[in-house]
């Protein structure tokens, strides 16, 4: 199936990336008219849209841009994914996260001709049913008390996804359960989350694909052996815990727990949130018809990245100009800057996707790289952000891509006009074009310490309310986007090695097995 | 005062500067040895060490740092600055935090001839009694309930930092009060908090320095119209707040309010976390001997800032070796990484502080620059982050220099041995200890995608456990870490200009003064 008349090459033997170079940068001031706003824009899911009109891409730029994406098949490349091509070359797996949402180009089999597709809708089936139960009161805690909140152990893609589309959906719709997270391994964490609940009402979801996890595994037992000391009366500990895994992992199939969910290989953890990593809390804490409009506003995004052409693919058109940002203006860092509170953590969960996807030396086939992959992702909320490191955008001497996200209602719909009639809401999109406009065109100033340089590039995702459903597009926006640069530096964006040689050295060295003289010094410096 | 003979050059044009650029790289890993473990190091305050041993510094690079930071006067622009020298030359005010922890060189006093210092401690004594007399019962909400919430209306260094510390505290010592933020002017942040506190039992602390921070009235007229739209019998608002801003501020001294306390013009927002603006709700909430502790902590760092020589001074060395990151190695970006979950939000305060400090491209003259000032800092706390951005770090193409943080013990205390005898903690540092390892020799491998190249550079600092003290201590070695650096890159770290032009902007576009119609194009998207 991986010989579909797909190739693979390096970005710097593609024609159109070597004719990019050869262009002279623009201005982004000139660039910035009434009319680009109008015209530079694609559609993401559920109305989401993307602006690029503040991007320092003219038409020439876009015209390689598109050859680009099409000399290294981008679009070829995803529907050899989507229809089950081995593209985790790493670790030799299949990348079906899509598959969560929708069969974007049919069914995909496993080894043993079982449909993967089937599979996933059958676990979404069960753990939807397993949260109407819950809420219904005919599942309750061992004591007989019904659950009241969901708490999360997992780290990583179980815990950094799943927190942000919580804390993204709290002020969306109204919550069933009340949802809380373990996830680091420093002890202080279990022992802040646990000193605010009720044993018998929680009910805990235990996640790792591998089963193995350290930090997950030790947060499952330190909550175990709390439930325990609580000496409850009929309270047995595992039955208050569901496990989300592979069906091929120690915790699978466990009789000591109340329920287990099932992922496989082919669901990166970063990639998980769609999934029963994902979807069990979020049914549990918002009802399984929450989770299904969160889908469906993915799968719309995913439809429009394998399906609409270049003008009018949101994600693609966003990968292609942030390559252009990264390999031919060589800016290192970008950052993500969602004008709405309820997205305070999206930027962690995208720093992951982002970072742990594409931060890679070699190509999909070892070979070093000789350009720049992945740039570091970070952000904060606007306008927390303003009031914070924007002096440095505006001002610093390195130039930082930023990627606005904004929306055109607020959440909660909780607000109030002030004197002049102007409500909370206006004020924080006020806000948001403002920084558009001072960011790409700057003043001059008498005073230099008051002069802006501008030529600050941005771009805008906007969407009309932060429901389910665009929240959904959202994440598959920027899923689909490092998908697709991934493509385009030709490495595999579905593996990370490179969390690997700090889990041997810490592993040795608790077992006393290390001889590395500093690794010890350093121990012992922090004992 | 300004003319006790410093003098002010921009970093190029020093002699050791200059000698550095013609030094070669050394390798990390050959200088990574179990005496430069025990060697290199200098103390912080409450027992905090800062260790440089994974940094890329050999003797002839520390020489010439430290040559540098004579030739460049660093400490006497300390001694300067905490004279009450005018070092924010932009806005032509004094710098005075240190102040707020001790008097490090003797009294300040302001151009009326009033004592700086005893002006700061007044205040300390007033928000140390007021808190006393709520915790006591004696000042309570004006339905005559006791006060068992505290909610910060801030933005910024009115958020940030004193968030941080609060969250940093909370498992520190015990809580006499809930502490809670609003802070973006998105609707949803204030709708979100407010929804979850009991009206006639929460006190207000409005923070704003100048009193027209947008952000902070429009969510204190939130706030306002919400405790009214209660309609609690009795209940009195303005009488639930009280306030922190400047003397001639026009919310000084209203009657409206239960209470104020007041800052000046020397103390930054993002220097504020030892004035009233952390002073305040960290009293109410741990009480006024816990943030007493924090100012001892941070005064033992500031001493050591001062007095101690160039290898003993941690703050100093790692300003000193930052540099050398930034300015001979041209890193762009410093990850800061603290393995302690109570650090949780600590990376974003110290975001703005070096970010709204040091990212300036003219120097404290107005000229333009010729090199790098401050980096891009971002972190989360370890493990959690080892989940996910260290993909990048370990393996990605552009090398970023790390900022550990570690403890000895957990905070709480609360911890379990597993079947090995090996406890969280212990597991939380062998996981720290490992990274560094494996950041700086990297490991090779026949499989490329499972080598690492190593070579990445970081430092760690090291406290016993993270009390009051010692999170005071951490808050000052940034600090002053930061305003050492600005005095090398020949800056005001003290001002922030870059946040105006967005501030005007949206202002004119608010007033529909704006003829810009990229800005009202923009805005248009958003409504």
């Amino acid at each position: 199936m991986e010989k579909n008349n797909i190739s693979y090459i390096d970005l710097d033997q593609a024609k159109a990336f070597k004719a990019l170079e050869t262009l002279s940068p623009l201005s982004l001031e000139k660039l910035l008219t009434t009319s680009a706003i109008a015209e530079k824009t694609a559609a993401s899911g559920a109305g989401l849209s993307y602006n690029y009109a503040a991007m320092p891409v003219g038409e020439k730029q876009l015209e390689l841009l598109e050859q680009l994406t099409e000399e290294m098949q981008l679009i070829g490349k995803f529907r050899l994914l989507a229809a089950g091509g081995v593209m985790n070359t790493g670790e030799k797996r299949k990348v079906l996260h899509h598959l969560c949402r929708s069969e974007l180009v049919g069914k995909v089999l496993d080894e043993k001709g079982q449909d993967i597709g089937a599979f996933y809708r059958e676990q979404q089936r069960r753990f939807s049913d397993f949260a109407g139960k819950v809420h219904a009161g005919e599942i309750t805690g061992s004591t007989g008390k019904a659950f009241t909140t969901v708490l999360q152990i997992g780290i990583g893609g179980s815990d950094l996804g799943p927190r942000a589309l919580y804390l993204a959906l709290e002020g969306a719709v109204e919550a069933k359960m009340k949802g809380l997270f373990i996830s680091n391994v420093d002890p202080d964490d279990a022992a802040a989350v646990l000193s605010g609940i009720d044993p018998e009402r929680t009910l805990f979801i235990l996640v790792s694909k591998s089963g193995t996890t350290q930090e997950t595994l030790t947060n499952r037992d330190l909550v175990l052996s709390w439930l325990e000391s609580k000496e409850i009366p009929g309270l047995k500990p595992g039955k208050q815990m569901v496990a989300v895994t592979s069906a091929t992992s120690p915790l699978a199939g466990s009789d000591t727990l109340l329920d287990s969910f099932y992922i496989d290989d082919f669901i990166g953890g970063r990639y998980s949130s769609t999934s029963a990593v994902g979807g069990v809390i979020l049914s549990l804490a918002f009802g399984p018809e929450v989770f299904d409009r969160l889908l469906k506003g993915a799968a719309e995004t995913d439809a429009i990245a394998l399906n609409a052409p270049f003008r009018e693919n949101a994600p693609l058109l966003d990968a292609a100009i942030g390559l252009y940002l990264r390999n031919i203006l060589h800016y290192p860092v970008t950052a993500v800057l969602p004008y709405s509170q309820a997205l305070s953590r999206f930027p962690a969960h995208l720093q992951q996707l982002d970072m742990e996807s594409n931060g890679k030396r070699v190509n999909r086939d070892g070979k070093p790289l000789g350009y720049s992959t992945g740039p570091v992702v970070f952000g904060e909320p606007g306008t927390n952000g303003q009031h914070s490191f924007y002096q440095l955008l505006h001002q610093g001497t390195d130039i930082i891509p930023l990627q606005f996200v904004g929306f055109k209602k607020s959440q909660r719909g909780e607000d109030r006009n002030d004197e002049a009639g102007i409500n909370s809401q206006r004020k924080l999109n006020a806000n948001l074009a403002a920084q558009i406009i001072a960011f790409a065109k700057g003043k001059e100033d008498v005073n230099p310490n008051k002069s802006f340089p501008g030529g600050r590039p941005s771009s805008l995702l906007v969407g009309d309310r932060l429901s389910p459903e665009v929240l959904g597009a959202l994440l598959a926006h920027f899923e689909n986007k490092v998908m697709f640069q991934g493509f385009l530096w030709n490495i595999n964006s579905f593996d990370q090695e490179g969390v690997q040689l700090g889990k041997i050295l810490t592993k040795k060295l608790l077992s006393g097995e290390t001889e590395d003289q500093e690794l010890m010094a350093f121990d012992t410096l922090l004992r």
